[in-house]
């Protein structure tokens, strides 16, 4: 089952590993400590308008025939603070953003007056507290700015630095390392002999951990040998904190990663999972670390990639609640193929509509995967699936 | 009109200046030539899976209980290149992912037989091309791999390295200034003084345009003083592409960047537009390139970005067809308020439902920004909102 290996694989204990970084820096890391707010936003009763700060009060009943008269006793740009307090018949003038002076409790847009410097002839009557931002009103001391397991994103790096905070918690990044093996791989730069292809697993998943925000480690493609194989993870699983495979998970006779697993004296968690396309994949646990063996077919990569191993990452990066997000959509290309097992197949899902490429599925398939943004999850037994019915698919 | 200032802005001539970069890394960036494929994939008629390569009219009628003999002539691996043609009577022992020797046309799955290594026995037969994947199957050598002009995600890179593609002709990064303007913001890591607060437009906006992919530049903040302020775009302009500042853009008395406009012999496109927040919003072209003056308000200068700044920046980093997605959601919040302008609010749209921060609408707040995906466009002259009602957002 799909979900027992997805479960084993959530039982496996991460180190919190965090560092401390400049809030400017912190893009799209993740979280290590709730934070909260250390003063009041605004910090001052603010004004969110050019015009008169007044008391409210003494504006009742004000109008362009019947105008009320005040006294401006002080003028007030944004970045200065008023000295004096504003009493009965007084104003101050008052720019956006400049704290609102104590006495005052309303201001009076500039449109609303004749604009006067020393007197101010008011056409309009404010509510108590009308055009007045209160302190705190956007954030109160001690509030619950960011929790710990969010990613941050632009806006919060806005909200910290209104704070004033300049460094923040976060989760060290996880460094993954991506080793493909198979001896028909040659890596890109070399001439291609024949039966040869280039390495595409490696540069893809590498790129794809790095869309994810984590740190891609490729390695030289592994052969097909056991012992060397084995002893290279082994070797690089001190410079790295997972490590993904690819190639000799299934029955053909080179394919030599369970043997590699045994070499290794790894726990295994699960060989093999009910799902196509990648079923014979393989995820062990050595030196405490995880190791993730995926089928060499592209697609088949690419797609238990996304349903096991990102899962673990997500929560290596500190993400301890990130889940796939699936969405119900409406299939507009149909997929005649039956389906005995389960199977996840490559899609475009836009506004609710799901495209799928079509005829282009098989798990060798790579060009196919480009614009495709989601995973379609069709349940074992389907007998093929008409346009206009409903998917589940999971969001990539 | 919003869409009339978008159209200004679309007519802003750009250099496209383009680089050559390892498709390694070219993650995130833009394509700025198609990119055909130079050669078949797979290079070779190829096994999907571990078996026998067979001429399919030997296996005519085969099963468990009539099996068919065949002579194994050679094995293939993966990587190796068959030496032998299958003749009549004749197979050979292939793996996934090698080449399919000549003759044969077809590749019985090693299940079905009894595994011979010198003959073997055949329980079942096979179409012609059954279990064949073709020469050229996947891409054809000259079909188009890449747009010009799509940015470049993880899929791409594996399709480029399976080519053998090195390298890539891709957009040049722009290079953002921004400097968020007024007297009252000191930068975080110095102490607050009364009247004064933390300058967050500044560090949101890098980031946001980190987020799209640019290279943010951020600038000590400007003050309010016109001629100062001048000099310091003229010059900062020669440093980026693009310069974007927040505040002094309103009818203040130190609202100073309509006069730094005309101090720097701009060309201004516009100043103000009908739609709130922001609408007091100034952009111009100063020395060739796009000065954006926005609001200071926090959620005025993000919103005016997605929608007036970002498309120009898209546009500048080579993806001459961006367009923001639109999207039609439920109301799941009510928004009362009227608008007799077309207003902008903030919002999270999530499978079609569309949620507002209640309360937390007012353009000088900033922490109800996060968690927010989308813009509610909400057109003039509504009387406001209630919950079930549709919407059109903007994502962001």
């Amino acid at each position: 089952m799909l979900e027992e290996a997805q479960e084993r694989l959530m039982k496996i204990k991460m180190k919190e590993e965090t560092e401390t970084v400049w809030v400017t820096e912190a893009l799209g890391r993740v979280c290590a400590e709730n934070i909260y707010a250390v003063m009041d936003q605004p910090p001052f009763p603010r004004s969110p308008l050019d015009g008169y700060a007044v008391r409210s009060l003494d504006t009742a009943g004000a109008s362009r025939e019947n105008p009320v008269r005040l006294n401006v006793i002080e003028h007030i740009c944004a970045g200065m603070y008023p000295k004096l307090k504003i009493g009965p018949g007084e104003a101050a003038r008052i720019m956006t953003g400049a704290p609102i002076p104590e006495g005052a409790d309303g201001v009076i847009m500039q449109e609303r007056t004749d604009e006067g410097s020393d007197s101010v002839e008011i056409y309009q009557s404010v509510k108590s507290y009308g055009n007045y931002c209160k302190k705190g009103e956007d954030t109160c001391r001690g509030a619950l700015l960011m929790e710990k397991g969010r990613s941050i994103h632009s806006s919060h790096i806005g909200i910290l630095s209104s704070q004033g905070i300049e460094t923040i918690p976060v989760y060290s990044v996880p460094v993954v390392a991506i080793m493909a093996t198979g001896d028909e791989l040659v890596p890109v730069g070399t001439p291609l002999e024949p039966g040869k292809i280039y390495d595409s697993n490696g540069p893809l998943l590498a790129a794809r951990i790095r869309e994810l925000g984590m740190k891609p480690f490729l390695l030289q493609r592994g052969g097909d040998d056991t012992e060397k194989l084995a002893e290279e993870i082994r070797k690089q699983l001190t410079e790295c904190d997972a490590l993904i495979t690819s190639g000799g998970v299934s029955v053909g006779v080179r394919d030599c990663m369970p043997y590699v697993a045994e070499a290794l004296g790894a726990d295994v968690l699960f060989h093999g999972i009910n799902v196509k396309p990648g079923s014979p994949m393989l995820a062990m646990i050595v030196e405490g670390k995880p190791v993730f063996c995926l089928s060499g077919n592209p697609f088949a990569a690419a797609a238990t990639f996304e349903v096991l191993v990102r899962p673990v990452l997500e929560r290596m990066r500190g993400r301890a609640q990130w889940k796939p997000e699936i969405l119900l959509g409406i299939l507009k290309s149909p997929f005649p193929k039956a389906s005995p097992c389960r199977r996840l197949v490559r899609g475009k899902i836009e506004d609710g509509k799901v495209w799928l490429p079509e005829g282009r599925h098989s798990s060798g398939m790579l060009s196919s995967m480009a614009g495709c943004n989601c995973l379609v999850d069709i349940p074992a037994g389907s007998g093929g699936l008409k346009a206009g019915e409903q998917v589940k698919v999971m969001l990539m």
